[in-house]
C-alpha cells in the first residue's frame, strides 16, 4: 500500500506554547514515526509575512519553531521537514494557479469576508487596510498543498473552507489543460483536536496573551503555571476538575493513573499552590530533556539550518519534476 | 556615467506583425546596441497565462518572438534578454510585495476596473468571469521591473498607471523595511510611439484580426499587402497621403527621399495596386534577410533556448543579491 501523504504547515509567528504543543505540535512528531505516513511538515514563512510585518519576529519565530520540532525528536529522515520559502518552485505554482483562480471563489473566503465584516461594522472602507497577501492567502495555500500532492491535509474547522478551495483549483486547473496534474487534497479535521486553555482561562492563544510557552526555563515555567486563574475556594474545599485549567492542563500531560489520582486530590481540597506545584512537576519531567536539546539548538542554529536544508533538498527534488508537469500542461517548455 | 537600466517584457501571446516591429521592436533593438543602455528584454510568459490558456498558443508566441527578436539583430551581450518563467526569483519577490500591498490599491487598477464596468453594464455579477491572474497583474509587474532596479520604463499611456504602482509597492517597501531596496522605476512615454493601422484601416492588433505578421512568407506578405483597404480613387486621380495606411505604412519603412516619391506619386494619381506593389517592394527588402534568419530559427529552435539560457544566467546573476536583500529585509533569512 503506497503511503499516504499528510501535509502540514507551521507559520512562523510567534513562540510554541504549551496549546500549540498538546493541540498539534506532539500529535505530528508522533506522527512523524508512522511508516504508513509520508509527512511534510513546513515552516510557513511566506504566509507569516501575511500577518507579520516585523522581520526581526518571523526570523525569531522561524527559528524557534524549528528548534522546538527538533528537540521534541521529529524524524527528518521518515519525513520531509523544510522552510516554504527554500522551495522556489511553491511561489511559481502559486502564480500559475492564480491565472485559473476566479477572483470571485477569492471574494468568498472566510478570512476575507470577517476582515470585511469588521470594516462595515466600522463604517469603513470595506477594503481599508486589507493587504493583497490576505486576499491571496488561499492561493499560496493551495500551491502548498498541490506542491507535494498532498492527500490528507489535518486541519482545524477554520480551514476547511481553503482545502476545499485548493481542491476546486486543482480541479480546475486538471480540466483546463486535460491531464491529471494534481491530486485532490482531503482535509482532516481532528476528532477531538486538544485545546488547551490559557493563564485566564480562554483558548491558550498568542493573540490573547495568555500562553505559556513551551521551552520557558524552569523558574519561569514555574511561574506562569503560578498565574494560572483559580477560583478563591480554600485549602479543604472540594474543587471542580469540569472547571479548571490546572486539571485541564494536568490531563493533558498526566497517564490516566495521574489523571486519576488528581481527581481524586481535587476531591479531597487539595490547595490551589499545591495542585500548581505539582503540575509543575508533571511538566518539567515531560519537558526538561527537550528543554535542553531546544535550548543547546537555540544557541548554535547551524543544526537547525542544516536540518532545513536537508529538508528543502527533499521538498525541492518531490516539487521539480512535478513542476515540469505544471508548466509544460500551461504552455511554458524549453524552445526545440 | 553609470548606464541606464531601461527594462521592457513582450506578453508572448500572439505573432509579431508590422505593428509591433514598427512601434517597439525596431527602437527596442536599436537601442540594443546603445552602450549607455543597460537594456533588459524580457519574454513574459507568465503575463500570457493571464490572457491566453491555449498552452500550444503560449509556446508558439514564445517561441516567434524570441526568433523575431534574435532574427533582427538583438545584441544580447549588451543586453539581457531571457524568458521570465526562467527567473524564480520574480515569483518569490511578487509574493512579498504582495503582502505588502494595498487590496484598494489593485481595486483601482484600469484593466481590472474596465472589465468590472463590462460585468456591470451586462447587469452581471461585478466579478463575473474574473481571474485573479488579472487582479494581481500589477503585482507581478511590480516584481518584473524592481527585481532588476528597472530605471526607465517604455510603455504605452495604458501602462503608465502600473508603472506607478510599481513605484509605489517599492516606496512601500523600503519605508516599512527602512531600507533602500528599490530603485523607484519611471514610466518613459514614447513621444510619438509609431502606431500604424491594419489592413482595415483600424490600429493593427491581434485583437482586430486586422494585422500584417512581421515575417510571412513572401508571397503571403505580398497578398496581405493587397488585402489594405484603400478608397474608390482610380488610377490617375490624385491621392490624400493623409487618409491612406498605404502611405501610412510606406512612411514607416521609407527614407525621406524614398517619402518624398511616394507623396509626389499619390499627387500624380498612382494606382494602388502600383502603390501596393512598391510598397511590397519596400518591406520585402528591408525584410528578407531577417525573414531568411527567422525562418532558419524557427526550423531549430535549439539557439533560442540557447540564448534564452544565456539570458536567464546573466538575469538570475543580477536578481539573486537583490533577492538576498529582500529576504532578509522581511526576515527570511538563514538560521545562525
Amino acid at each position: 500500500m503506497a503511503k499516504q501523504r499528510v501535509l502540514t504547515g507551521i507559520t512562523t509567528t510567534g513562540t510554541p506554547h504549551l496549546g500549540n504543543y498538546v493541540g498539534a505540535i506532539r500529535p505530528a512528531i508522533e506522527s512523524s514515526r508512522d511508516s504508513n505516513i509520508d509527512a511534510y511538515f513546513f515552516l510557513a514563512d511566506y504566509h507569516a509575512l501575511i500577518k507579520c510585518g516585523d522581520p526581526a519576529k518571523v526570523q525569531q519565530s522561524t527559528k524557534e519553531i524549528a528548534a522546538t520540532w527538533l528537540a521534541l525528536g521529529l524524524d527528518t529522515d521518515n519525513t520531509t521537514f523544510y522552510r516554504q520559502s527554500d522551495v522556489p518552485e511553491v511561489t511559481e505554482l502559486s502564480w500559475i494557479l492564480t491565472c485559473l483562480t476566479a477572483k470571485g471563489l477569492m471574494n468568498r473566503a472566510h478570512a476575507y469576508k470577517a476582515a470585511v465584516q469588521v470594516n462595515e461594522e466600522e463604517g469603513e472602507d470595506p477594503d481599508k487596510g486589507i493587504m493583497m497577501g490576505l486576499f491571496n492567502y488561499p492561493i499560496l495555500m493551495a500551491a502548498d498543498i498541490l506542491m507535494f500532492n498532498g492527500e490528507k491535509i489535518p486541519v482545524g474547522k477554520d480551514q476547511i473552507q481553503h482545502i476545499e478551495m485548493a481542491r476546486d483549483i486543482a480541479q480546475k486547473f486538471n480540466h483546463h489543460y486535460k491531464q491529471e496534474v494534481f491530486t485532490l487534497p482531503e482535509a482532516v479535521v481532528g476528532e477531538d483536536a486538544a485545546v488547551l486553555s490559557g493563564l485566564d482561562g480562554r483558548k491558550m492563544s498568542k493573540s490573547y496573551n495568555n500562553t505559556i510557552p513551551l521551552f520557558l526555563p524552569e523558574k519561569k515555567l514555574q511561574k506562569h503555571i503560578n498565574k494560572i486563574k483559580t477560583n478563591l475556594l480554600e485549602p479543604g474545599e472540594p474543587k471542580d476538575v469540569t472547571d479548571s485549567t490546572v486539571f485541564e492542563i494536568w490531563q493533558a500531560f498526566a497517564n490516566p493513573e495521574q489523571v486519576q489520582y488528581m481527581r481524586e486530590q481535587f476531591a479531597q481540597g487539595i490547595a490551589w499552590g499545591q495542585a500548581k506545584k505539582e503540575l509543575f512537576g508533571l511538566i518539567n519531567e515531560q519537558l526538561s530533556g527537550a528543554r535542553e536539546r531546544y535550548e543547546a539548538l537555540m544557541a548554535d542554529g547551524s543544526f537547525i539550518e542544516q536540518e532545513l536544508q536537508k529538508g528543502a533538498a527533499k521538498a525541492r527534488a518531490s516539487a521539480r519534476p512535478l513542476m515540469e508537469k505544471v508548466r509544460k500542461a500551461a504552455g511554458i517548455a524549453p524552445i526545440s
